[in-house]
């Protein structure tokens, strides 16, 4: 039999598989903080090609995303399905003297953001990820307004990795860098019969549809945690910028690659 | 040494404790569906004193909560420990001739909220839940706005309990009955060198600060599981009628009692 | 109608209840760690009555449960309720002129496991707990025998509390004072309408069936973790000493109570 | 910077990635159910050149793991990332006149294993696994022997998906065929920009070390659920046969590939 399925698992119809292929449309609640890092440490972790901001510019983003995908309608009607949360780092880099962005660790708490992840060369992991929501009515939360706090923290193998908080005072003027770099991402599948990657390159998101509500912004705070998976600890000591509050949507239509 | 805390677990200091006493501040978005269920089945599941709404009038209501405590800022500033989502099933009742409504099941998935709810009175059990929250910008997800399905689906023991889906068509002139029932609980805490219980008495909550915003609806869908550990399937054959989709907000001050 | 249910949710039947009374049976697979830590921060979380152990003496205790219910047949069946892994800390306490032991703080990865707990007077809360298991075939794993080394680990809000590592070296003539030292729990349940306690009381389970297998020790490892929620790192700075694997069984029939 | 890594995420260390290469070594515990399925609808799940077996022979397989890998020692040291448990549904074929098994669904509760599946070709989605362990003292579970009845469930996406029991009568004189079927799997990783996947290949592992302890049997007992996201009705109507609990160890080496 002829089995179908972008990704596993194939049969005959497809609709087992864990992925469908592009378009996938986002729309997303931020919460993000810049900080600086010393670029030799910046450097251990850019592919070649790619070399630090001169600043050691480099952020932390969390968000909290609703999905959907033109050939899986269960990716919208099934909330847990489509929706997760996302908490990442955020090297601010130079690729053939345009400024691009590298994500060196990323957390998310679903399959399908995982696995649609690494397909895109996001380095993915499992992590648990909780981010203050703003509320609509009553005491129960905050407003996504000046003088409100954002707090948000990410968990992988039981150890806080990142923890962030926002205190908004104002309405920013333009986007945070973070949401405007083009990502530059490393497509890395190994071969199980010889010791070389079987897909090995790197991978340029189509992305269409950019849109950003209004940016609240104020002072940021950031904790990095030490955890012997990752190696997050190369990036310190940090220097702790702006926070940014926004909502974000986009589409990814697929990517061009290029060979390693 | 004295040891302080409302609840377990106590220290010197009482900053351990898993729940701080009331007031707390609740902010929530709701999706909700109205049934019918036969009347004897709703009585099988009614304290003394309490009968079933004559027409069998009955409802599921989903919540995604952000909460917060007078006497615990961690609640409020923690995302991981004031946000939490909340499924249960709620009866129409009469009790002294009063409309009255009354939780048999209820499933959260946040441990402050499980306790939380015991001291209450609400029978609350640990689940996984999922709820479609609406989106400010882009493709990934759903307005607030006629024509949106909102879904919403609770899983406990790793079965599904409650599935329910609302198509909304328009805005109510007037708030669901799910919203305005005052609820009666029963607090139980068994005692352990006994077979009586050491707490077993009706509980009425003291709310103030109720808010609701526009209540949008349409007809709803629903769909109870079957599982060992709950007597769900005790209410069917069901009539599902119109659901809602709407943002609540209240405070707990506390509660009053009545022996049993 | 009489709702029955020896906890919430109570039905007419009174098969949805989380708990069912005891007896209660217990087998399990510990790793334990003993530790001294400065006695003054160990009396901060001694209630009245209850004096540390001269010496400073307390344990780190894990546990990989399997537990049934005489009166609830689930337990035993469903291997997704009846087993769970738990942490706690232990003191060596003083109480009348005996040898106590005194659980702090505790944490549950079960339901069952927190509310059972609660109404004993464990100040459980929910966590992440992972723990070497032995195995009997092959290389994935170690056996439980001179030269292996067992960890665990636990998690809770996202924060490490509790990380544990033994080496085993030889069997031990006698079993660790952790499995003997007969525990002294508060039971404390809020009331709602007022700010004193509706019950509050010291708890002296009633055990029987105890059983202990083969005790493998070591030298032991041991880090507590900060975390907002819980005054572990009142305990510090630790002197750590001797590990210990074993397996455990006992059952449960009750306890007494003394007024507090 | 040339970046290491044979998995992603990938650093100048190559200590972050998520999977090291083979060797991997596994030890587990596993309850097993033969069953019987149409042989149209088996076909429905296997790729060309794979004919079912004649007698429609299939098996369901629930595993607790535990794992180690030669260049990474994280794996066997902490509980919390060499240890998981899966369950999968195995299909009894024939491909070029020889028995081989063939994997359609399978589900893991670990990100090690989900993608080391992945690699494989094993079509691994997330799940929540329980099984019955075998107790060594005391009344808390039940011993590996005649009379003991084990259990096994597997939840994906809030839905029961796998629900099995084995009650053990005697020591089989045989391995169970699942345990010996070599399997046949399908490597698939999509390309991001063409329709045509950057890998598509047959895959046969390379196992060595294969041991398997004592062979607990008796009758079986299995229900596969209804989900949206797999095709596990397309087995029914079953026909239910024995029912296996055994140990059993092996190390994959790495593997064979061939182009589809």
């Amino acid at each position: 039999m002829t089995l179908f399925g972008w990704t596993l698992p194939q049969s005959s119809t497809g609709r087992s598989a864990i992925v469908a292929p592009p378009p996938w449309h986002y729309s997303g609640e931020i919460i993000a903080v810049d900080f600086s890092a010393p670029v030799e440490a910046m450097a251990e972790l850019l592919p070649e090609g790619m070399k630090p901001d001169p600043e050691g510019a480099c952020s932390v983003v969390f968000a909290d995303w609703c999905s959907s995908s033109d050939h899986d309608d269960r990716v919208l009607a099934d909330p847990g399905v489509g929706q997760y949360h996302e908490a990442y780092v955020l090297l601010h880099a130079i690729r053939g003297g345009k400024n691009v962005g590298r994500v060196p660790f990323i957390w998310v708490d679903s399959e399908l953001s995982l696995l649609r992840g690494q397909i895109q060369g996001f380095p993915k992991k499992l992590g648990q990820i909780a981010m203050t929501r703003p509320v609509e009515l009553g005491r129960g939360g905050v407003r996504k307004a000046a003088g409100s706090r954002f707090s948000a923290h990410a968990t992988s193998h039981g150890r806080r990795v990142l923890t962030a908080t926002v205190t908004l005072e104002r309405v920013a003027d333009r986007l945070p860098r973070a949401a405007t770099l083009p990502l530059v991402h490393t497509r890395l599948f190994p071969a199980i019969d010889r010791p070389e990657p079987a897909v090995h390159e790197l991978q340029f998101g189509s992305i269409t549809g950019f849109e950003c509500g209004p940016v609240h912004t104020g002072p940021g705070m950031l904790v990095l945690g030490a955890i012997e998976y990752e190696e997050l600890d190369e990036l310190g000591p940090l220097k702790v910028g702006a926070g940014y509050v926004f909502s974000m949507a986009f589409s990814v239509l697929g990517g061009k690659v290029e060979a390693l």
